[in-house]
């Protein structure tokens, strides 16, 4: 059986202000491409399909296409909800979808009644926990659990104890203690441990995890995230974004092999003097990635993004090191208050302009500094 | 074939801030226990299935819940999106979902797709046209329509043109001209001519129309509005509730039947003295019903909605048609301004209190009126 392993989608999600939902598109149609390249028999999506509990309506378009587009490949797909899905909007229609081979898996209620596949040794049960913080599954199953690892390992319990087939594969979104986060997931609890041991799945024969976004295995190559399917942050400029292609046999997984995302847009960041950057964006072939900008002159200069979105369209955010460094912080505002007001005025015209004062314009500036002075303004 | 047709459910309305779940969850399981009774093929819902684009959550669940009853039951549902309705979200899955007999029509560009069902005489066409503006429509087919009945007009030739069946159903939302709307229904539009001609519909056996919330037939029996499932309006107290049973013979429709809807709480205005109405209400067998109340006392009574609420509970409204019968209007104001302080605030602690001032209150009104004037306050 072959199986894709997918997460953290975040349709609908922004950017710096910008909708990614094109680049979203680009992405997933690779995804329906695979799919259909690989003959894979299902596809697994653990979590944060939405952005935010209440998509906006295009992000609710683009997830039925992209549904559709597999259900029409006859590909199964197996979702859960994450902690950025509104579970109760998320599984409408799920018990009709079901029956024709798109499982929403966004009820605790039904965490022990697994999809079940088959194949030529046999049947493969799919089970999903849906994303559930502690107090949610306390009150669930009336238990007492105070930590997200106590509540994982009450929720893999019941699971546990309804297995009855030989081969498992299990869903989940959380966050798995010595994982790598990156600066896009938002956090499962504030000031709370949020972590959970991998232990706990172990006894699973695939884990097909969500919640981080950058791609990892933890405690065993076979529980393992496959990151998102974007760079939702500059943090990730360097992560490679990809699906798992998962190969089950008779006994257990296999091959692993991660297949690489190519996206619409990059996500990088670029550093340089203004000049060098607008120069070299003449020819960079790839001047519409989304990009952090770290400008290293150390003069002001008016108008710096219109100017660099001349030939960079996408550029997202600017920082500027050379500025700071400049002026070491928290002395240059102390600095300055000791200076006269004329050596104030003339270095803010030197930020300003780029150029000194010549004699005529600090003439000028006494002149009017006196005129305030003597009240005759 | 046996249809039940029913329309304007508008999940997740309030009303006075009051929450309808409860309500509508009791009405919509009746209409499943009724279709399961009658043994209907299919339940037809002409549009407004929600109140709004964006439902809340439990909206989502109680839809996702009866059309699941309805399913289990192997009633396929056939249903359109309304002027309340958020095509594009209430459309999500709708292609999984329509292959197990779950039909949502939210797409314009389907309109000419039906869906067929078969009985002992042959096959039977139902075609929805999802609630659309002439803008809407405009776009879509890039033709050129201007009011409401030009784009109804176009939808329905559209339709006329692909009929290839001998029976054929309707479903729609619209404003027929010269029917009776009541106070609930949002106008579709300001200002314009909402109104479509009813003969549009005549080539079709059955229309199933919503968007007004009174049950009423225009030009022809067969083209019926079933109503609304709840009263949504005080406007609406004397309305009957109810969903249409009709049932189609080999030719056209053999036999309609409207069956009344029992509410959880009855919509009604209750008139009297908050001494009569509170007395009444010890014995009212109804007390929990939705009650708009017309006081009669021409006094002024503090507290009126608690009292009231301490026997019946769901008090939304209240009118005091005695004070206004008592009060001219528009000559109180100025009949007061005439009079001095002293009998301005006499009368106006005769309103509140229910009793007129003694003379030590008189006394000590006068004591401080005459400190005010010394300014020694």
């Amino acid at each position: 059986m072959k199986i894709l392993h997918t997460s953290d989608w975040h349709i609908g999600r922004q950017f710096h202000n910008v909708s990614l939902i094109e680049d979203q598109r680009h992405v997933l149609n690779q995804i329906i491409q695979i799919a259909e390249q690989e003959k894979v028999d299902v596809v697994l999506i653990a979590g944060d399909i939405y952005d935010r509990s209440v998509p906006p309506s295009q992000a609710v378009a683009l997830l039925d296409e992209v549904l559709d587009q597999l259900h029409q490949r006859h590909i199964t797909v197996i979702l859960i909800s994450g902690n950025h899905d509104g579970a109760e909007r998320l599984r409408f229609g799920a018990s009709q979808m079901g029956q024709v081979g798109v499982h929403i898996l966004a009820d605790l209620e039904q965490l022990t009644q697994p999809v079940i596949l088959h194949d030529q040794f046999g049947d493969v049960a799919f089970y999903g926990i849906p994303y559930a913080d502690p107090v949610t599954v306390k009150q669930a199953f009336a238990t007492e659990v105070s930590s997200h690892d106590e509540a994982m390992a009450c929720l893999v319990n019941k699971i546990e104890k309804s297995l009855s087939t030989k081969r498992n594969i299990l869903l989940s979104h959380c966050f798995i203690d010595g994982g790598q986060a990156s600066e896009s997931e938002r956090p499962l609890s504030i000031g709370g441990a949020e972590c959970v041991s991998y232990q706990h799945f172990l006894p699973f024969d695939y884990v097909a995890l969500g919640h981080l976004h950058g791609r990892q295995y933890k405690g065993d190559e076979k529980i393992r995230y496959s990151g998102s399917i974007l760079k939702y942050s500059f943090s990730e400029e360097k992560q490679i974004k990809s699906v798992v292609l998962v190969e089950l046999g008779e006994q257990d997984v296999e091959h692993l092999q991660q297949i690489p995302l190519t996206p619409l847009r990059d996500m990088r960041s670029i550093t340089g003097s203004l000049q060098s950057l607008l120069q070299q964006g003449l020819t960079d072939p790839n001047k519409d990635d989304y990009l952090l900008v770290q400008l290293t002159d150390s003069h002001a200069i008016l108008d710096i993004m219109g100017k660099l979105r001349e030939v960079y369209p996408n550029v997202l955010h600017l920082e500027r090191p050379g500025l700071i460094s400049h002026q070491p912080s928290g002395h240059a505002g102390k600095e300055q208050l000791k200076k006269g007001e004329q050596q104030m005025f003339s270095d803010f015209f030197e930020q300003v302009t780029g150029e000194t004062m010549d004699d005529a314009q600090t003439e000028y500036l006494n002149k009017v500094l006196q005129q305030i002075h003597r009240g005759e303004s």
